[in-house]
């Protein structure tokens, strides 16, 4: 199956919006590819952090058409010698720092082929050091999406940066899980599954989540269904455990943040110990 | 009137710009209609603020052409039985959820038919119970934009929920308004329109205003007519009162928030007096 | 040479994003021409910081395809006599407030014709005193991007306002540079040069830099060869000098802000004392 671009590029970065360099980006496609149409998924990915730029782009790129070219820059390696990458699987085109941000986005694509971005006709010269977003990835995916074939941007490679997920981990009473983000409602976005969650077989109403020192025994389908004030479990739309309070912020209410460990127990009820 | 697309679509949420949320819903319009144009009014509408978010679209919607379609999503009730809403009029559609937050926007329009949107074949799949922004509005506005006719989304409704902006009320000296939220120069907007102050039919000159531990004398034209660091009286580009400090924040120097009441106050002189 | 439009338009102004103005700026762009298409470069210019708006649009414009026009606004004069200004040079227009903003992206250009707004039949009426960026500066910028020719739409004049960026001075040792602004990052950028650096005709490995209470003896040409905690000079992707801290805020770690002096110096060796 082969990677029929269809003029859509999206930016995801941790650029933020301050400052003019998404600006500049898009200026740089443009000026290849005036056809181009691009498209922010977030420029708030927290700097330098490749496991949230990952996240943010793996969640969303699958909602777009096929052929739509995706770059992401978190790049704290910039001007080393780590790779510049482009991905090309049967439904997107990946373009990139090869450190891992990539990897969980091109492990969702079928026929996928990785080219080390050698091919420095594409590039904006002089190349800095230290903005490949506009010197490198911009240009490339432009040129990608005018068509050019992505064996002419370099030399196909096997042995690129894979990022592991930290999954959950089984503890004695249940998973020890790791809140992953706080979103802007002040949700806590966990990295359980609704996959590990069918593993352990068991209803919502036989958990609990101690978190801090607060525990958590209500689980609900839906914001609305929640108790004021009360903080609950829910299934989030990334397919994630969150862990979240009606109309307010849970990460503000539990003095919790990114990379805060907790246990989801089996609550067994005194019937079931008996 | 029957409503024509012309393939614009905006949106107006209180979802950030830190999460990949906006880049979703931008991924899931593309998909259904590859030509349509999205265009964000703003995604700052503080969290859960329905009247706020209200504002926002009301305030904006009618500078767009003939045809586009608006989408706004604040949505405290997603995932209980409020209703999600395609609301089609002379020049412009609206699709959100039935909480008020379109209605002052409706009311705008001319020849307005509000459907109840309740033919799933439109929707994203599995409809999830927190993020209709993505599962429903997205897809529904796209469809629309494509040319699909409004009653085919549903049921025609007449109950939808109203949302009414609380206006000043009389005072003994004048009117008592409030501030109902702080712009990005932190001026603060008021909910004393300039059919208010007409009403009041009295110069600028002998009014005054009493907010907090201040009292604001001064009424300008221009921000450039100000005086620095003294707080004035302004008719806002909303064409609401708003008390301005020039080159300031007259939040953070008066020390005031949305909600705060305020009152203008006729300012009789000793001459008027006598 | 004239100026043909391509029909993108940008947007930079200190607008911020949590208002719906910049939303507004663009349905009245898309409501003249709707077949514009808007590119935001940045709305985080510190509010009515002129000399920072400047240096936005000045280090992007360039990167735009020929016929893009500019449309700036960082206004504290609207609604005062300052001109509304149409720059047309033989790359880009510039649309924006007569206050310096313009400038040093317009003495990019070649072939420049400045022209002040005044056919008031291109603006939206009534013209408020508090948002030109809506009345003046889209709609004009939107007939420009149709094909009206520039002198439709005022006088051509001469006398325009010129910003000049505060250059470094030479001291004793070296220069005393200023630090224009932080990034996202919390680069500091500062209004050394390329060029400056070049006039001192020294190696980096001779140079320091006194800002506060530190003192930076190194410099890099990446991010990544730095040493993690250790401020470091850096020629930014602006070609100006920052100074920054590997994978932390300098401006933070340093307790620098806008505009503090620093000195860059000449570091003599005891073997060229000698």
């Amino acid at each position: 199956m082969t990677f029929v671009p269809n003029s859509i590029i999206t930016l995801t970065t941790d650029f933020g919006l301050d400052d003019p360099f998404i600006g500049i980006m898009k200026g740089v496609i443009l000026s290849v590819n005036p056809d181009a149409r691009i498209v922010d998924i977030t420029h708030g990915v927290p700097p330098q952090n490749i496991l949230a730029g990952s996240m943010a782009l793996q969640s969303s790129c699958s909602y777009f058409p096929k052929g739509t070219i995706h770059i992401a820059v978190v790049d704290p390696g910039v001007g080393s010698n780590r790779r510049p990458l482009l991905a090309v699987g049967d439904r997107y085109a990946f373009v990139g720092p090869d450190n891992g941000l990539l990897s969980p986005s091109i492990q969702s694509q079928k026929d996928v082929r990785v080219f080390h971005l050698t091919e420095s006709l594409f590039f904006l010269k002089p190349v800095s050091q230290t903005f490949h977003g506009r010197d490198v990835f911009a240009p490339v995916a432009a040129w990608l999406s005018r068509g050019k074939a992505p064996e002419a941007f370099g030399q196909l490679i096997e042995d690129w940066v894979w990022l592991h997920w930290p999954g959950p981990t089984r503890s004695a009473e249940g998973l020890e899980g790791t809140v992953l983000r706080v979103d802007h409602f002040g949700n806590l976005i966990t990295n359980i599954s609704a996959a590990d969650l069918a593993y352990l077989s068991t209803s919502p109403s036989t958990l609990e989540i101690r978190i801090g020192k607060h525990t958590v025994h209500r689980f609900c389908a839906s914001y609305a269904e929640a108790n004021a004030g009360e903080p609950f479990g829910i299934m989030g739309s990334a397919d994630l455990l969150e862990i979240s309070v009606k109309q307010r912020s849970a990460a503000a209410l539990l003095g919790v943040s990114p990379g805060e460990k907790f246990e989801l127990r089996f609550c067994l009820t005194e019937e079931a110990l008996r």
